[in-house]
């Protein structure tokens, strides 16, 4: 089998919008180029971009971006004399890997394939009610504490550590799940008042915004709660996903997904 | 001695610049009103709040916003019904609490108030070379691990954790200080490659950037770390020093620095 670049990625869904409204695209490569291998990762990291390579993949899939931003063209720059940029280009150039960022296409697809592919590593499927834009939402069975959500999430996900705001002896039943930058008061806020969610469980977000206000709750005696289980640990279950659905359509191209080392340790 | 609100702010460095274009200023209150006693804190949470009610201030100086978000003006919306913002709004008004946010001004101040307390807090004033907008450089008179310098931190900062991307054993001399929410690839990026730092501690800032960055550092064998201490934990030295101006100049009137509880626990 000979498939190019243009033919594995119509199988996904891509990112709609105006030109020059998404993220997404080739970030070294074209389409025409054929593929021996597809590698599916988080972030295309040094140390993933070179399992990668071991392992024979030509087509490498991140949801995040390169070059350490979201916006911009960082690498692009004529002036750009960062070492840790030009080597990480080196390294790129010389495995002759084809990037292609995969961010909005998989967030804008019904439901969002990121947060959808956290909600199904939890088992929470069955639990799900309802999947707004930036969350679905999940009713429990019955009562957890935030403490045995926590266990539930670090046995799940593989997690060495989460960071929480809230009461930890908290029982919920209602809960947002979130994936990515999505922990900040713009999304948080609705979530508890219009939802009346009792717990959110997110990547990341700014320190000040929900864990302030779950912990004005709690000091008020009505607690509510955050957790954060990191971006990366949020969106990877997504990712995975994303490679079984390459490979569900191509079951004789090796697909792998390629899991990062956590980056962001706790001392 | 009575002292009204606008002779208090009259002694601390304002926010310049066009109108609209400052965070600062009056919450709740006047400029005119007397002041019994001022509380200054990192954020004005329900718990901080209370405390300096219970201490008799009535002019409560906080760094970051009421209702947890940074711009924007949440709480006076005619619609709000988000329960935790009417309790707390409840709350300041049976205190008859005059708030002041004081964000951009000590920020703006040369050298930045919020970063030069935090550089004096570590004790590292002699060891510092420039201050910069963003950042202040530091050059220690022997390398340090980054273990060493996080067992540092938490001795002087009173930490329970910090979180830290790049190498544990990496020695380091050069240092960037950066404080709140400076961790970010476009403060930090050049901070590495023009300043030649081998750590930045930050409060915090978006996770795939500089831990992705640092990581792909250590990768490649050229080490860089960086340290998260946390938002609350990076600027509330500083504050802790705009209390103390404060008291410098008014050595009759109560002024209190509250410190607030850590918010985002590790579990």
């Amino acid at each position: 089998m000979s498939l190019t670049v243009q033919e594995v990625m119509d199988v996904l869904p891509l990112a709609s919008g105006p030109e020059g409204s998404t993220v997404d695209g080739l970030i070294t490569g074209n389409m025409k180029q054929k593929v021996q291998g597809v590698a599916v990762s988080f972030v295309a990291s040094h140390e993933t971009i070179e399992k990668a390579a071991q392992l024979g993949a030509n087509l490498f899939i991140t949801h995040e971006g390169v070059f350490y931003e979201h916006h911009g063209s960082r690498a692009e720059e004529q002036e750009i004399n960062d070492p840790v940029i030009l080597r990480k280009k080196e390294q790129i150039k010389s495995h002759q890997m084809i990037l292609y960022r995969y961010h909005d296409g998989p967030h804008q697809a019904v439901p969002d394939i990121i947060t959808h592919g956290l909600l199904q590593a939890l088992d929470w499927d069955t639990y799900q009610h309802s999947h707004l834009k930036y969350a679905c939402l999940v009713t429990l069975p019955e009562p957890l504490s935030v403490q045995q959500i926590v266990q539930h999430l670090k046995d799940r996900l593989d997690l060495p550590y989460v960071r929480f705001a809230g009461d930890s002896e908290q029982k919920c039943c209602e809960i947002a799940l979130t994936s990515g930058y999505r922990g900040g008061g713009n999304i948080a806020l609705p979530l508890f008042t219009e939802q009346r969610i009792d717990l959110l469980i997110a990547g990341e977000g700014p320190e000040w915004e929900t864990p302030e206000y779950v912990q004005d709750a709690v000091s008020q005696g009505s607690p509510q709660s955050q957790i954060l289980i990191g971006h990366a640990a949020s969106e990877e279950p997504g990712m995975k996903a994303v490679a079984q659905q390459i490979r569900d359509h191509f079951p004789d191209l090796p697909v792998y997904f390629i899991p990062a080392s956590p980056v962001i340790k706790v001392l």
